[in-house]
């Protein structure tokens, strides 16, 4: 089944400490679509700017990733210059132009209407609404957010809440969402404002789903927690979560069901997607995978977490 | 087959955002003998003051615990006052007062030499490495240490790891042991020193067990990851690691041989003990644990990581 994202596609410059990069593909929509392009056809909604190299659009729309929601507006594309510390957990915004992103009106194509799965990647909850208002329809809906929203915009975030199926965000923001510190408790807080599941990413220690307990349970046995691939060499952190949530949801909707099964293996799908994408600057890892390098890493994910 | 410990006994006086508690049962030994205890005949090494309820050593001995190497000295039992913030990882040592513990010198009874297995809780490296000589027959010698050691009495410490076949420390301890940010690397650098395998334990988000690699593979298929539970309340966070190690070692020391199935079970049994020790204030969860209730969480930690 495909599935429809909406978000930022940029040229990040990075600096880490293995090196810099200058002006690689970046902004969450890119991210995702190559990672969930492995799972199932997507079919991105974005804008990019005159300066977008027209190479990697023919590029993206061979592995089965449908542009026509991608405008193509005169001006410059979305650039964000950032440098990580020696913690990579660690990171400052150095440069950051909005360009034609700022005057971004996402616009769904008709034939876009169809798709089952809706992905609200972190832009202004304002339009994360108007496109889930615009897709009544769809059987699942996941979206993420950041810290600048929570805290400045969340009378419009909590619009966009309600009609979440599945929130995916880091702990700093469920703990800033919730104003609670424990993290069971937070999550608790974060699915009665409306996702039934909420997925908590804690960088290099994995990530840890919820699920709103049934009336009749405590929901303590609905808990599922991934790892994340303990990593000798993180080249470039940008994009992990975006390409966790690109794996996680894609994989989601290749299936023919939403199980707590699906559900589980979409979590590692997920963090297998985040590990590779970390390995080199920009996404340029995620362009140069292959199917079976994603199922020796999923293995390998299974042989780090499972007892037999 | 039975294991030695030794470390502290102690008296705790705690405040958590759960509450407060005077003189608790507290001191690393103590938490390990105990959560060791459901798996293994334990024998202690450490020291008492007449403080001490004397009632609280005949019911450690009725646990198969065996006192014969717990001195009980003229003076006061070791004391440790602490307060922790609302998020709990963080905590202030508001008083201590190392009373009979600050002239221990571990005394072996002759009857302990046969056993196999060591665990060398964190103390003075100098004691470590005396009890670790006077043992040199073991199967199996564990540790801990703090960063205390790690920064002013480093070449001691060094002395230690190199006698050591599991060391046992967290996130912040390996990466100031190694100088080095990434994980992977410090563990690798941590276990150059001596240890052939290394568990660093991330607090809420469980803990890494990592085994020095043969010189013919990459090492990488022999990481496991064991998570902790989400919990919803942490009573007081006292002991979670020492509890973690008397699970994962008392277990080890069950089994009849040291396998990386054994190992996988270890760090899963680990985990359940250091879940089971925050639900109360100092080891009073662990004193009225059964092993049932042991059995029914080991199965909550498969659900909340297994794939099927």
């Amino acid at each position: 089944m495909s599935l429809v994202v909406v978000g930022s596609v940029a040229l990040d410059t990075v600096e880490t400490p293995k090196g810099r990069a200058d002006d690689v593909l970046g902004g969450a929509a890119l991210y995702f679509s190559l990672a969930a392009s492995f799972f199932a056809p997507v079919r991105m909604v974005g804008v990019v700017g005159a300066d977008f190299p027209r190479a990697t659009l023919d590029e993206l729309r061979k592995r089965d990733i449908d542009l026509s929601g991608v405008e193509e507006a005169p001006g410059k594309t979305f650039r964000w210059t950032g440098r990580y510390h020696e913690d990579v957990n660690v990171r400052d915004t150095l440069h950051l132009d909005l360009g034609v992103f700022a005057e971004f009106r996402p616009k769904l194509p008709e034939a876009y209407r169809d798709s089952a799965y809706v992905f609200l990647a972190n832009i202004d909850p304002v339009l994360q609404r108007r496109v889930r208002e615009a897709m009544p329809g769809v059987k699942l809906v996941a979206g993420d957010t950041m810290n600048y929203w929570i805290k400045d915009h969340k009378a419009a975030l909590l619009e966009v809440l309600k009609g979440l199926d599945i929130l995916l965000i880091n702990d700093t923001e469920a703990r800033m969402l919730a104003a609670k510190d424990n993290l069971v408790q937070a999550a608790r807080a974060v699915m009665a404002m409306g996702p039934s599941s909420l997925i908590v990413k804690h960088g290099e220690y994995g990530a840890t789903l919820f699920h709103k307990a049934p009336a009749n349970t405590d929901g303590a046995e609905k808990t599922f927690r991934a790892p994340a691939l303990p990593l000798e060499e993180v080249v470039d952190p940008t994009g992990a979560g975006d390409s966790f949530a690109g794996g996680f949801f894609g994989y989601l909707a290749s299936q023919p069901d939403v199980t707590p099964a699906s559900y589980r293996n979409a979590m590692f799908y997920g963090s297998v997607m985040g590990s590779f994408a970390v390995e080199r600057f920009g996404t340029e890892r995620l362009q140069m995978l292959s199917r079976d390098e994603i199922d020796a890493r999923f293995a390998l994910f299974r042989e780090l977490t499972h007892l037999d």
